[in-house]
């Protein structure tokens, strides 16, 4: 066997699965993140142990069934940060899936197979999950179409559960036309033709992110300005992306310390050091501390549904700067993994849609620009990906 | 391969080394737990991680030289639990070594695989490290005479350290004749045919053991109190047993932490869930709590120094039960853990010299008796253990 030098896919695990026949996605190769479960085959979830001490599947989940009935076929299962715990795609147990687009940066996760996948033209999408980050996140950095759906709309059965609050199916693409068509499947409507009328800079978003990032983004942002018309600027988070990136860094890991527990507490499996000091961190979250964090959460809603009415939509950088190299010392990731977290917070924090398109490039190196719209408005999101690419 | 029922040794590292003709060990078989360096050979370490990020060492370690020297042959590298971060001998990578005494239960750790390749009859003796009980509470579980020399006393060059300040080389050996043999090796020194003059019966170390634990140690203390002649009663920590344990188990974390960080920074390391927990939370004791832990040293050192005067010994049930089932589940293990770790707190807290001997049976598990003496007077602890072998 010769390496694999994508490594997007979870070795030992072929699986192919041909879809229905004569569906809207008759045609479409897709591949699943290691969470999600395809009857008869272990759901590793990214960790040796997790495999060992869970049953096999016996039924596909939502998402496989989903697109298997619309008439994709599956090709594979992809390598994820262990248990969905990661942002930047490096694992411990699999390696690093490729970043096409820069080969010695990370690829972003924790979909970062399902990225690499896509990316290097293995498969035509595929299925990840995000909680706080993980499909938009490898979405910017490999230069993809990604969507983070309104948070509740899609069932999530069969998919490894993180953080219930924040955990979320989503998709890649490399092209606007295979995302929307995937889009609709998934999200059980046509795609509309009318795109939105009116447009929110966030200013705080982009002063957020490296210098460079803003004007690699212009032409792009320009050109979704002219398509929508009406352009203002204001503020995301007014009490700062840092404080909605706290109250999601509180309420996230402690859900997620609740999700996994009870396996620690009976397997003690094997985790990288990153990945259980996050848990462990988790642990030891003051009720205080989530009180506040829930509170935050409930004014970060009410922040977006003032902003985002019908027909409004919202245009951020989806990573404060292109994806980072590979192989940081764990110190030098942190603060990385902070700012990219609180550009992402308010997915989680709030649970409206958004969808990442290739946004430009700095240095050579993509990097995404995000449109979130009002919850349950997907559909227009992936309209407006539609729209915009037929201006180019 | 058939599957080695012991799993003493460490999978996949067979060595054998002769010793020097003619020395004083001839004809005996030693095995060093995998964090003593064997030249030419890697140091696991017990973990996978470990190995691959330090280079081989090209010299073996000072424990290795001396026993070799003395014309002892090295047979094997034992499991260890994760860079000595364990105390019951359970390993996520490596399996449980086996306790021959008692087949269900752990073998006590972290110098496990070296307990059981002597309990086992693998070997004659074996070495291992005791920072907080790491031989002491093997020995006990396993029905062995183990030894945690005074700290300080012998080089540990080679040896993968966890907590210098507590670090210590012991040993192991199935009775007392070839235990003599091997400390007065390693002690460089001869075991006098003196024994000690007063005994002091630690009767808080009895009364926070296990009810059945005095009963089952009695015919021996009885006899050792026969040996000696003069017996008093006294408190071993006046302050708490549970204080000394909460003081080491403050400076013993917090030091690993120091020893650890710079790899676990660097190579991200894959480590059990409960090992990664143990090293974050060192990383989080407070500069506070060090001093208070620092200052209580030092009211301990002066307390064994006042309870250990020339000719005086001290005995304590070494281990609070016997050995625990295996596969308890973290949060069942916990409070087993901690009672351990507080009836053998006083050896890294003071680093006075013990020598646990196999001191009776509680429903058939092994369970040690220790004795103490002054700083220095290992030999005379040795010494102890051949006198009252001659007595049975």
């Amino acid at each position: 066997m010769t390496p694999d030098p994508v490594n997007a896919f979870v070795p030992g695990t072929a699986v192919r699965i041909r879809g229905s026949s004569g569906g809207p996605l008759s045609g479409l190769s897709f591949a699943a993140k290691d969470l999600f479960d395809v009857a008869g085959h272990p759901t590793g979830g990214g960790n040796p142990d997790w495999a060992r001490t869970n049953p096999v599947p016996e039924r596909h989940a939502w998402a496989v069934r989903t697109l298997l009935a619309a008439g994709a076929e599956l090709v594979g299962k992809t390598i994820t940060d262990e248990v969905s715990l990661g942002i930047l795609g490096e694992s411990a147990f699999d390696g690093t899936p490729l970043n096409s687009k820069a080969p010695d940066r990370v690829p972003g996760g924790s979909s970062s197979g399902s990225a690499a996948a896509v990316a290097a033209g293995l498969c035509d999408t595929a299925i990840g999950t995000d909680t706080g980050g993980s499909v938009r996140v490898p979405a910017s950095f490999c230069g993809l179409y990604g969507i983070r759906p309104t948070h509740g709309r899609l069932p999530l059965d069969g998919m490894l559960p993180q953080a219930p609050s924040s955990d979320t199916t989503g998709w890649f693409a490399r092209d606007a036309t295979t995302f929307a068509r995937v889009s609709s499947a998934l999200l059980g409507e046509p795609i509309p033709d009318a795109v939105p009328t009116r447009l929110v800079v966030a200013v705080d978003a982009f002063g957020f992110a490296d210098p460079g990032v803003a004007d690699a983004l212009r032409p792009l942002l320009d050109r979704l300005g002219a398509l929508v018309g009406e352009v203002r600027e204001d503020l995301l988070a007014p009490p700062g992306l840092s404080v909605w990136g706290r109250a999601q860094r509180t309420l996230q890991p402690a859900e997620a310390w609740e999700t996994f527990k009870g396996w620690l507490d009976r397997d003690n499996p094997r985790l990288a050091f990153n990945v259980a000091r996050g848990l462990v961190m988790g642990s030891t979250i003051p009720e205080s501390e989530l009180g506040w964090a829930r509170l935050m959460r409930q004014e970060a809603r009410a922040r977006l549904a003032w902003l985002l009415p019908p027909g409004t939509i919202l245009a951020m950088p989806t990573t404060p700067f292109p994806a980072p190299r590979k192989g940081l010392p764990l110190s030098a990731q942190n603060p990385i993994r902070e700012r990219i977290l609180c550009l992402a917070a308010h997915g989680g924090l709030a649970g409206f849609p958004q969808v990442s398109i290739p946004g430009g490039e700095l240095d050579g190196l993509p990097v995404g620009l995000s449109i979130l719209a009002a919850r349950g408005a997907d559909a227009q999101l992936v309209a407006t990906t539609l729209a915009l690419e037929s201006t180019r």
